[in-house]
Parts: C-alpha cells; sequence; structure tokens
C-alpha cells in the first residue's frame, strides 16, 4: 500500500469512528439515566466476571513492555492484577451510584412576559481522550463518559493496547446488554500516531479533547487540534511556608505532601520558605526528615547556606515535576516573592500555604492563580474523591469549562430551553 | 525593513500587548468590585461628554467605507451618531449596576475531617476579542472584561480604526482615573493581518480568545489558535411548524422570527413544515404573509407545488445566513426529520417549534442541539437582555464553557480553595 493509500485510509478510518460516535450520541439523547445506569452495572459485573481475561491481556502487555525496557515505575503504572481489577469494577459501580447529571436544571425563571427560561444540563456529544500506559482509565473514562450520556473515543497509550482491549470488551457487552450502541465506547484501534491529528481535526463530529498524560503529550494536541481541548497537565504542585507557619503543621505538611504518594500530580515539588520561617530552624528541621525519609533535596543558594548538604538547584528544578522522592527547596523574601515564583514556574494545578495569619492566607488564596489553592492542609488533598465529588476523569489545569477535579457533570454542558405561549418580540 | 525585521517586530508587539495585560490582571486580582465599577461609571460618562469627538472619529471612518464602495448595511453598521453613543454609555452603566460575579462562591461544603471546600468565582485573565465593523463592541466587550475582572485586547475592524480609538481613549481614561491599570483594556493597533496569527499562539499569556463574526474569520481563528476559542457563529436559525401547531401562533412566530429584525443573528433563516401543517393551508398562508412583507422565499418541491410564486431552494440555501428579507422554506414527513434537518444544516445557535402537541414539544428540545431552543415563541428572544441576564459579549454558538448568550459572569472562571488547619493525607 502506498504513503498515500495509508493516510487515506487512516483519515477515513477515523471518520467513520467519528461517524458511529456521533450516531451513538443521537441514540443517547433519546434514552433514560437508567438505561446508562444500567449499562454501568453491567460494566462493572462484567470486569469481574472476567478478572482473569483482563489479567492474562495485561500480561501480555506487560511480557512486551519488559521486553522493550521499559522503567519499573511505568511497569508499574501497566500493571494490573486482581485486586486492581477490582478497584476498576468498584468505581464503576461507584459512578453508576452518583446523581444524573443530565437534564438537571441549572437555573431557571419566568419573564415579565411569561416565557419561562430554563437552563439544562445535557451532555457534550463525543469526547476523544487521548491518554497514556494506565489501563484503568480506559474503564473510569468509558463510565465516566456513559455516566453524562457522551459517546467517547479512547486512545490509550500502545503500550497497554491489549489491556485496554480487554477493558473495552467488557464496557461494550455492557453496553448492549442495557440495549445501548456499544459504540458509545470507541478504542482508536490503530498505533499509528498520525490518527489522533486526524481525529484533533474532526471539527463538528468530535466536541472536545481531554489529553491527560506529558507535557509534550499535551503540547502536540494543542498544536494539531480544531476542536475544543481541556488540558489535564500533571502537577508541578509547591508548599509555602510563611512566616506565619506552626512548626509542627509546616513539617507534617511538607512531609505529607511529598512522600505519602511521590509519583502522583498533587505531590508537591518544590517547598518555599519565607526567610522568617528558614532563619528560624524550620528548613532545617524539614531538610533533615526530608532526607531521612530518603528523599533527595535540590536547594537554592539561601538553602544550601542553612543546610549545606544538598545539591544546588538549576533553574530546569523550578521547572520539574519529578514524581519522584525529589524535591527542590528556596528561600524568597515574602510572601508575594513566593507567589510570583509560583505563578511563573507552577503548572496551575495545585499549591499550599501554610500560615496562621488570616491576611498572609488571604493574600495567597487571591494571588495563586491555580485551579487548587490549598491553606494549611498537604496539596494530596486536591483530588475529587477527597473533595466528595465522586470519581474524576482527572484534574483539569485549564481555566475554560472545567477547573481542577473534573467530573461527569464537568462532561456536559447546557442548553437554554424557553417555553412560551406565542410570544413574539415587539 | 526587510520582511523578517517586520515579522519579528510584528511578534514582539504582540508579546508586548500580551505581557501588558499579564500586568493588568495581576493588578486586577488585587482590587474590588467597587473599583472596577467606578471605573466603569466613569467611562460612561466619558462616552457621554465626549461624543461629539466619538462621532467625529466615526465620520472618517465613514468616508473611507464609502470611499472603498462599503455595501449600505455594512455602512449602518458602523455609524455613530448621538443616540447610538447614548445607548452604548447606557449599557456601560447598567453592566456597573450588575452583580459582581467575582468572587461569588459557586458552591461550598466541609468534609468529614474538617476541610472546608469552596469553588469560588474568579477571572479569567487575559481574554483577546476579535471582532468586525460594529465599533459599539469596543464598548461593550471592555465594560464587561471590566466588570469580570480580566484584561482584554480587542482587535476590531480596519473600517472602525478611528471610531474604535476614540471609544478606547474614553474606556482608558475611566480606567486611569478610578486608579485602575488602563491596560486593562488595549486595542490592537496594526490593521496588519498577521498579528491575530501571533496573538492566538500565546498559550499561557492570552487565555481565551473570542470571535465574533463571518464564519471564515471563526474558522481562521480556530485553524491558528493554541489558546482555547469560544466561537460567536452567526445564527442560522429555524422554525419547525408541526403537525400540532395553532395556526395563528404559527404565521404571528414565523412573521416575528423573519421580519422583526432580519439582519441579526436571532432572525430566522428556514422554515421547516410537517407535512400535516402545509397541507391544511398554513404553508400558503405563510408564505402569503412573508411575500407581502417583502420576503423572498426559496422553496423546496413540496413547497413549490403548494405555493408556485417562490423560487427553488438549493442545497446551499439550507445553510446560508441570509441576514436579510430572504427565506428557505422547506416540508418534513416528520419531527424527526425536522430534528434532522436543523442539526445537519443548522449552526446550533436558536432552533423552535411551534406545537400544541406536548411530546412533540419535549422530543424537539431533547433532540435539536442546539444553545437555544424556543418553544412555542420567537427566536428573536435569544438574547441576554431578553433572558434577564444583562449585556452579553455575544451568543455562544460553542458547548464548552459557555453556550448562547455569554454575559459578565461567563467570562470567569473558578478555582479551589480548601481551608484545613493542619489536614495530611493518610
Amino acid at each position: 500500500m502506498s504513503k498515500t493509500d495509508t493516510t487515506t485510509d487512516l483519515a477515513r478510518y477515523c471518520q467513520e469512528l467519528a461517524d458511529r460516535a456521533q450516531a451513538a450520541t443521537r441514540q443517547l439523547a433519546g434514552t433514560t439515566g437508567e438505561k446508562r445506569t444500567a449499562a454501568l452495572r453491567r460494566i462493572a459485573e462484567h470486569l469481574l466476571t472476567r478478572s482473569q481475561a483482563i489479567i492474562d491481556a495485561n500480561a501480555k502487555d506487560l511480557a512486551a513492555a519488559r521486553a522493550a525496557g521499559l522503567s519499573d515505575a511505568l511497569v508499574d503504572r501497566l500493571t494490573l492484577d486482581e485486586k486492581r481489577v477490582r478497584a476498576m469494577a468498584e468505581t464503576v459501580g461507584q459512578i453508576a451510584g452518583q446523581t444524573d447529571p443530565v437534564g438537571q436544571i441549572i437555573e431557571g425563571h419566568t419573564r415579565p412576559n411569561g416565557l419561562r427560561i430554563e437552563k439544562v444540563r445535557v451532555p457534550i456529544g463525543v469526547v476523544l481522550i487521548i491518554f497514556e500506559s494506565r489501563p484503568n482509565v480506559t474503564c473510569d473514562a468509558a463510565a465516566l463518559c456513559i455516566k453524562s450520556g457522551n459517546a467517547v473515543i479512547l486512545r490509550g497509550g500502545k503500550e497497554a493496547v491489549y489491556s485496554n482491549a480487554a477493558i473495552a470488551a467488557c464496557v461494550r457487552d455492557g453496553l448492549t446488554e442495557a440495549g445501548l450502541d456499544p459504540n458509545c465506547v470507541q478504542l482508536v484501534e490503530t498505533t499509528d500516531r498520525a490518527a489522533v491529528g486526524h481525529l484533533l481535526k474532526l471539527e463538528g463530529k468530535i466536541d472536545l479533547a481531554i489529553p491527560r498524560g506529558g507535557e509534550s503529550l499535551i503540547r502536540a494536541v494543542v498544536k494539531q487540534a480544531h476542536i475544543p481541548v481541556i488540558k489535564h497537565y500533571t502537577g508541578n504542585c509547591h508548599v509555602y511556608v510563611d512566616a506565619g507557619a506552626n512548626d509542627q503543621m509546616a513539617l507534617d505538611i511538607c512531609m505529607n505532601a511529598k512522600t505519602q504518594r511521590p509519583g502522583v500530580c498533587n505531590a508537591a515539588e518544590t517547598i518555599l520558605f519565607h526567610q522568617a520561617a528558614a532563619d528560624r530552624g524550620l528548613l532545617t528541621r524539614v531538610c533533615d526528615e526530608l532526607a531521612i525519609a530518603g528523599v533527595q533535596v535540590r536547594g537554592d543558594e539561601r538553602t544550601r547556606r542553612l543546610f549545606p548538604a544538598v545539591a544546588a538547584a538549576t533553574e530546569d528544578d523550578w521547572r520539574t515535576e519529578y514524581l519522584d522522592l525529589t524535591i527542590a527547596v528556596g528561600v524568597v523574601d515574602s510572601l508575594d516573592q513566593a507567589v510570583d515564583h509560583i505563578n511563573r514556574y507552577g503548572s496551575k494545578h495545585t499549591d499550599a500555604i501554610v500560615t496562621s495569619d488570616i491576611g498572609a492566607a488571604q493574600r495567597f488564596v487571591g494571588g495563586v492563580d491555580s485551579a487548587n489553592v490549598m491553606v494549611n492542609c498537604s496539596t494530596r488533598f486536591s483530588d475529587g474523591g477527597q473533595y466528595g465529588l465522586g470519581a474524576e476523569i482527572g484534574i483539569s489545569t485549564d481555566k475554560l469549562h472545567a477547573r481542577g477535579p473534573m467530573g461527569a457533570a464537568d462532561l456536559t454542558t447546557y442548553k437554554w430551553v424557553v417555553r412560551g405561549d406565542g410570544q413574539v418580540r415587539g
């Protein structure tokens, strides 16, 4: 097959994926929440009863990953076992039990001329989710899209191709058994990278793209897309220890934010100390504890003067999401300097202040331009589950449409419905 | 100056515009609604006291427009007189009087572990608005952005360059007098089309682009943008006259939707009749009245069988927003066929059904994928003012972030603020 044929075929394949998804949304528009919930319950059952088949499929991906020399961390992210499959089924069950966002009246009122105006929550339509190696995203994303009445096209990492296919089979069977179109959930079944480029240009057929993953993936999506994108950058999260911090609280929060689960997006990557907090011994105390916990500290000049046993932080360190037991530490002269640093180097994900000074807390909350701003608690709390919102499709680092933890309701839009009895405009 | 120099200079100019806007947002973040309201009141005063200067500036644009042979409709859109300037000042005053959206708590609750979680409305940041000939957009957009705490970069049509500059001078003076940075509102002061391309690539510096205008303008913006875009396509609006329509109501709504103000985006461009409604004489009655009102009707085959005195509608007619006294008329076999036609040819703006059948109304509301769906009233009501929302920056035909009439609150995002007293995650 010539290059041109392949490109044409790939473009046609992507068009057909989108057309099938569009057809599925039209069917979804006419169904009840009861039917969507029934599908989710069936999917959860299939995941449990077919867990061995999923684990067997996963074993093929793992063998390929090891042969390709993937890092232990990546292999771990890719691995499914009985417990993880059960957790996936439980998440689907939880999503099934959540309130149906579709059809909610967001607001409404009657105008003086008698027109009744309602803002009604409706599905967005067709969502494209592009993600990397974790196969449970296939399941979570499918469940959240079904819950919210959207059709979804899933483009997973090539490392997880067998695992994703096994999970998607459970999802599609569940949809069919509940009387829904299985094309509500479709996997992109080619590993050709050009497919994403084609899909991202299908304005009018795909309503939204959500890339989840590393910065280079997301930048590539933004550059190519003609459709709206909600970006889920991983988090370069900060803890700022203010002059007015309670020392023990600051220590506990720094340790928890960095070490409780270093490989996730809401773990801290930089700690900034106010000079006064550093000078009274708090910097040394925190760095000591971090070192004991096996964390490699990289400090600016002032940090190294107080705690010489650390490597020098470079400009790059302030921008790095280590997702590992490494942290950058700096000293600032003021809260404003901390806010500027965070707005400059951060990823607008989650940033915390530790302070007992109510005015400082308020200035930090107002000044930091991030999706989640925490006062006197760990960055690790920025999470849909911890906020009590249920399962999330990720944490949006964007400002438009959805910001921070993004759940089923954030996968909806609204329409204005206006009901009259013959009103015309004079 | 060589081509390269010009390009470099233009890129630098655009960067500097964005940098100044960014600096203005940082100042805005620390100001109160009182100060923003005071600026709006000063702007309204300047518009009134300097109306002659604005009209004089407008005269220069009008002279150039006539010399360039612009159509009467375009010249009319461009024209400012005493009354129109007063209307601009009144709109600014109304916006000043609206509730401040910034700082509203959208939702909030306390978690079992004591964390207090709030979703707080905050400005988006820097907004780029690209619009065509109407100079009042300069004023409306500036006022809505100031109200919502955003800095705005305005790129108007080259036909209105003198008018826009005179209006922007009033705006910037009002900002300065209220103690705000005049760079909260900046005009792009080059007519070089490449400037828009540069601005649309400033990811991280400009948070949102809103193009208002014709389809080709909007498509060009979407193709070039690396920043989020909310599209404001003009409206290809439909009235569907169901089998169950009240005849007199259908006639009144069709006439009002087409003829009350044909040049605006929520005027009707196509009427679809259910075969049963057409057959009982309603199509003839409506087409007769339209013809008497000077409307040129273009009909499909079935329409022309019932009302032979009309031109044949081509495929293009179903897609056309005439913004004029022309309308396409078709006959369908069923409500579903009407819904399919609207979803296929419409612009997702505003579509109406006339029916006394409650089931038909519900199916239409559920099936039509448009920002505004009207039951038994004119499409002309889809408007922020008519909905009681106050002034609008336009009518979004997009699904993400804001759909339909888009007011000051839609120019905000939110941040999650989480307050604790030392909580860490276990």
